[in-house]
């Protein structure tokens, strides 16, 4: 009997996991039969972009993010798939920190190759999924929303890629009940133009805070106000940015800050987080964990510890993205077909307790760096995802952190080198902070 | 042993059914075991009213469409519960189109007296509700958000109350995607002051076109355009609001028609209603209807057809509302208890259709109205719950249509006589378009 995987997502890492499978398949090995669960109408997970907010038009959470005119906030030489370069797919190099739509042809690039897109079921969310004792299958009931129809499968294994940059953290503060403008979470966040001459509050300091913030001061705010509640992000800002305590309350648009400071502003934008959720998994195998490098209940980061048919691509605090999702999808890949063998309960578990205790002696972002990148070089050793050089990404990522320090809104102006290809990226066009066409078309004029 | 009943919404309509069994219970009879499930932090349904948007707090979607300033948008005197007058919670008449605060005061008042709160679940929805044939029981799937626990319970019999004016239509216009200001849903439309000396554009005729444009012209914005798929609303606009056919599409902030005008706005707010949305409810489960007086496969409107121990409460199109969902609550009450029998499932499918062909027949509003109140008639003739004059109700909403056509901004003024207490209704103190100010120590003072 052929065995059944369920992938729930088809973002960058449920499209890893596909690639994964496709690869073996590609070299004429038998694999599971892959049933791919899509909410959306299209694969890239939040690389799509929607103008829609809050439900969609059948009623489910939007799971966008995604905003006009984001362009990568990390370089590209980060992220770039070890088995397809950018070279691979524009036929040359590019520069370093592409807009969205780049960045979604460039993931659809990959799998549209692979010709993967049958495996998936568009616009069907997974509504609920429980292990069955009695069979050793789970049991996975999804809803077709075009058809409005749900049924009931039976799969051996489950791999949630469903992300945690969906489901906003949204706190209250006093007053807000009463503020007169509006008040939107990052999640729901669409176009900077919409607050064009306006006085906007920015609570948080996350990358959502540092980019929205940038966004709007690029595409013509008033000013921006940003409330921190531990401390402030502390970068060289324009004159109009100014950096607060936490927000106490709101009285009509008055803000107070926790110094007693004011500021009236027009909208304020929540940039305080996402949470892991996935309500969809029964109780038993539903992931509770906090947003960080060592996961909670995960072995190697990926396989459920309570549960090991049960794996979960992506769901750790990032720095590596792309490529980290991949070397977990190719890991959870050998786990499903048998060629990794996952060991006891209690030794899974041991590895999590020693993940979390090697987290919690990092001292800062650079060590950070080094171990999520040590961390995908380890998964990289147990499969067959092709090696590339972790220390010159992690380097990478060092001077990204340094000219962004030297100066927020230039620091996307800057060329990184390619380690899957060599090449160093050619320097855009035009700088950053006048470029206010984010289309492919644009970008590719190198 | 004891029947379990699981009663899913604390809103107007599950509220009515916890009030049915309380007034058995107080009889002295054996009622049986209720269990509500409340996704919200308090009861009301919809007359909550929350800053939120979107996804709340525990990354549910938010249940709420209310708005500030709201006020009732029919005579208090159509809704009034037959066994808990205005009088007898405010100790006095008040006026007759109360705001928000005062209804959600009303609401409460009858379920206080009550004492059925500890009925209530709050912060648990509900996940997962199918049948079990083995059993002839529910398999209730509920999570405790506050705990984040999910578990399964067995009920004998489902009462689903929990409303259709939560999850959003949402249809898409050409171009909306480079929209360079706000598009938003009515169900996340919170403060009219947000749009104060701002161009909107509404689309739609509902009671939400109706209620948010006059809202927002009431709190100041520069004009309102209003775009219908079939015929304007027709009523005698201020100046500044007009009536145009439907958006064809949208480039930049600019809007066109389907008769080639054009209208830069600001905002576009869409006012295009409302999903009858159960996602939580197994597919065998699940009422699919349009939004009409009769629903598909609910006998007597109630009474699911295709499993008679589950119940759907208030999902009909309304004119009438509360005492409708208390003539339906005390209807389901007795068929659980067992002193109404249901027929065959070929004898409540004929019910259905009978309904269903003589709401075909209506011809106009003036007729829908009479057809509601029938079927309020049907119920309470079928029940204990205390009779009242639907014909004078009935007649109360032909005054009130012939006051919205006389002036759409001063019908609010107008006074109607209870049916319950025989008492009129003051004038309210200050005409609604200078009353500036909603709560309910401002609308109590007589």
């Amino acid at each position: 009997m052929t065995k059944r995987v369920a992938v729930i997502g088809a973002g960058p890492s449920g499209l890893a996991q596909l690639r994964a499978f496709q690869t073996q398949a590609k070299r004429g090995e038998e694999i599971p039969e892959i049933v791919c669960f899509e909410k959306q109408d299209n694969w890239g997970g939040l690389w799509n972009y929607t103008w829609r907010t809050g439900l969609d038009e059948y009623g489910e959470a939007v799971h966008g993010s995604m905003y006009r005119y984001l362009w990568s906030n990390g370089p590209k030489e980060c992220l770039e798939f070890a088995d397809y370069s950018f070279e691979e797919h524009f036929h040359k190099q590019i520069a370093s920190y592409p807009p969205r739509a780049v960045l979604f042809d460039y993931i659809q690039g990959r799998v549209e190759k692979a010709g993967v897109r049958d495996w998936i079921r568009f616009r069907t969310p997974v509504r609920h999924v429980e292990w069955n004792s009695n069979t050793g299958k789970f049991n996975v009931t999804s809803h077709n929303l075009v058809k409005n129809v749900t049924i009931t499968e039976e799969f051996d294994f489950v791999v949630v890629a469903s992300g945690h940059f969906s489901t906003p953290n949204v706190p209250q503060f006093e007053g807000m009940d009463r503020f007169n403008g509006r008040i939107l979470h990052a999640h729901d966040f669409r176009d900077a133009v919409e607050f064009k001459d306006k006085d906007i509050l920015v609570v948080g300091t996350s990358y959502s805070a540092e980019d929205i913030g940038s966004q709007c001061w690029k595409y013509g705010c008033k000013s921006i106000t940003v409330s921190h509640r531990t401390e402030p992000m502390g970068f060289k800002w324009p004159e109009n940015w100014e950096e607060v305590p936490l927000l106490v309350k709101v009285e009509g648009n008055l803000c107070t800050f926790k110094d007693g400071t004011t500021k009236t502003v027009d909208a304020i934008i929540l940039c305080t987080g996402y949470q892991h959720y996935f309500p969809f998994m029964a109780e038993e195998l539903r992931l509770k964990t906090a947003n960080r490098l060592a996961t909670a209940d995960l072995y190697k980061g990926v396989v459920f510890t309570h549960n090991p048919a049960l794996m979960y691509i992506g769901m750790q605090d990032q720095w590596y993205t792309f490529n980290m999702f991949d070397a977990q999808a190719w890991y959870a890949r050998n786990v499903i077909n048998g060629s990794i063998k996952t060991p006891s309960k209690g030794e899974m578990q041991e590895d999590v307790v020693a993940r979390v205790a090697a987290e919690d002696a990092i001292e800062d972002d650079y060590g950070a760096i080094r171990y999520q990148g040590d961390y995908v070089k380890e998964l990289i050793a147990l499969t067959d995802y092709p090696s590339f050089d972790i220390d010159s990404v992690n380097e990478a990522f060092y001077q990204w952190k340094k000219h962004k320090k030297e100066n927020i809104m230039t620091f996307r102006d800057n060329s990184y080198q390619s380690v899957i290809t060599g090449t160093m990226a050619p320097v855009h066009h035009t700088p950053w902070k006048e470029a206010m066409d984010d289309s492919l078309e644009s970008y590719l004029e190198n």
